[in-house]
């Protein structure tokens, strides 16, 4: 199913370190000419590109937990690809491998990090969605920090995400009434009909944080004891004052604040709302717990046993919302930051030979 | 030793709810008969009376740990007394105890909660300070929420108080670099002398936040693991960007905000700076951790054998700040709150007998 090698490759690359929102002019498109793989390379075709929320942070000139992207550098991300030239003993042409591959038609790589995907055991782009990085940041955000007990309510932001919409079915698996927050109607009648949460928040219809909060308070009357973090802003204003005490806050991520330049480090506006925050992390005896995925790669097999005996027993559903062809992706990205995906963001780069 | 019973006793009420930070007349000094101990119960007069900052939580209106002080009803504290008279089979006339006597010179108890104390074991003021609840929150907090690795770096602010004395002094005793942040030069000077600090920085000195963390950058070179959190306020801003990856705040109280409403749920000035925070707490996957020592008191026993053997082998020392009669109270309280204490601010209602 290999092609012939084209001459050129595409890449987008960072034109420009965005100020707030990222614009068309941040990213450039290049062609540039194919590279061919050394001894001990292989040369991979993009088939599916993740966009995630961390990547906007990468964008900026500051320390966060990965080095920054360099100007006129490509934008990094995970990738669903399939090898079509190979110097490498254990990578052959035709195999599919899950790889950050970054924002490029075709990409070298000597194998290392690099996972082997079997495409009749799932769709080759849950690799990078449900079954991938956001899935097990879902997993063990939720199992590792979140300690979920029967009985408890969790809340978590993003709803009908890719991180969050596996957290609430996970959640809902182990007995937790689970509500979501999600921008729009449509999103959240998909978090209750779809995905099983017991409730489902519209944030763009709260006029502010402390409407959210009157909503959230009548959807978990007995309080809220896991308070999944992927999104700051209105919503962990309005979930603050709600939580149980004991009560755990894994932090994953921020979307909300990404854009007011949060993980660049600069100060967003509005009342300083800290001495509230810490003064309920007190007197709640809240866990508020920051981890990031890479640290804990080493709950991969049993993430991947788990979730996926649970998607072949229809107990978790994921829902793709697909960008086409690379050029795509910035348009792509920014309408995500935005919240304007519906569901895990792919961009198909090149067609998926098994799909 | 037990002297005639006066016919009258002294107490001081909360008078109003204060507006930030309390005045003298937020207080008033009552006389009242004196009561007389039922069956089961015994009279105790106050010796010492503690002095602590989460008293100022206890006067606003407002959900915290434990309920609000009702406006005319005593002051709430703990206290060292000595049984006067009594109807109770377990405690004697001449015993000494420790009790939630609250700011009162006498006080009826059923024995509930109430410790013995042995003069000759130590000074029965300890009992309220350093073997009492604030020493156990700083071992606890340290132990349980800080766990602390030798080696390591671990910043207190509040560095003299009867918490952050302790906290340092543990710590130190556990091979950490130990650096203490306090108000004046006096007061940093004793942190490094007498309590062994490895450094202590004055905030009073430091213009701003920024000042102080430039300061606390060069006093801890490898950076910061544990960040005991007593304080918030510019001490918190100061130390939150120099936290290492994995490091662990746990968070027992805000002395700093505590006049700005914090615990009143209001919400301070300045710029928000909870994005910066929430990103600091992500990025370098902190653990943040509010406790309560009500929750912890299974520790008791474990702490009091460690650290009145520490402090026989004068591996920890401890200071006292004294106010004379309950009238002084409320002033000495107030100079509590704005770091004019220097050491566990105590207050003797009665002679100690056994001083």
């Amino acid at each position: 199913m290999s092609t012939s090698i084209p001459q050129t490759m595409q890449r987008i690359v960072l034109a420009a370190r965005p100020q707030g929102a990222p614009k068309a002019t941040d990213f450039r498109l290049e062609s540039i000419d194919m590279p061919e793989p050394g001894p001990g390379e292989f040369l991979v075709k993009t088939l599916w590109l993740s966009l995630d929320p961390y990547m906007r942070g990468r964008m900026d000139d500051s320390k966060s937990y990965a080095a920054s992207i360099a100007i006129d550098a490509p934008m990094e991300g995970g990738c669903v690809g399939e090898v079509i030239a190979s110097n490498h003993p254990k990578f052959a042409v035709g195999d599919f491998v899950e790889d950050r591959l970054g924002w490029q038609s075709h990409a070298i790589s000597k194998g290392q990090g690099v996972r082997k995907l079997d495409p009749s055991i799932a769709p080759l782009s849950t690799a990078v969605g449900v079954l991938g990085m956001p899935g097990i940041t879902a997993y063990v955000g939720l199992n590792t920090h979140g300690r979920p007990k029967s009985g408890e309510t969790l809340v978590v932001g993003a709803a009908t995400g890719a991180v969050g919409s596996l957290v609430g079915q996970l959640a809902k698996a182990q007995g937790l009434r689970v509500v979501g927050v999600a921008g729009g109607a449509e999103k959240c009648t998909y978090a209750v009909e779809q995905l099983g949460f017991d409730a489902c928040l519209d944030h763009r219809a709260a006029e502010d944080a402390s409407a959210l909060r009157s909503q959230l308070a009548q959807a978990c009357p007995d309080g809220v004891d896991i308070y999944f973090e992927n999104v700051g802003g209105k919503t962990l204003e309005a979930v603050l004052p709600l939580m149980n005490v004991h009560g755990r806050i894994p932090v994953c991520g921020m979307i909300g604040w990404y854009n007011a330049g949060a993980l660049g480090g600069s100060i967003s506006s509005g009342p300083n709302i800290m001495p509230k925050v810490w003064r309920t992390i007190l007197v709640n005896r809240l866990s508020v717990q920051g981890f990031i995925i890479t640290d804990h790669y080493d709950q991969f097999p049993n993430f991947l046993k788990e979730v996926s005996a649970l998607i072949a027993q229809g107990k978790v559903v994921y829902r793709e919302s697909i960008a086409e062809g690379l050029e795509s992706a910035p348009q792509a990205f920014m309408k995500l930051l935005e919240g304007g995906n519906f569901g895990k963001q792919l961009v198909a780069v090149s067609p998926d030979p098994t799909r």
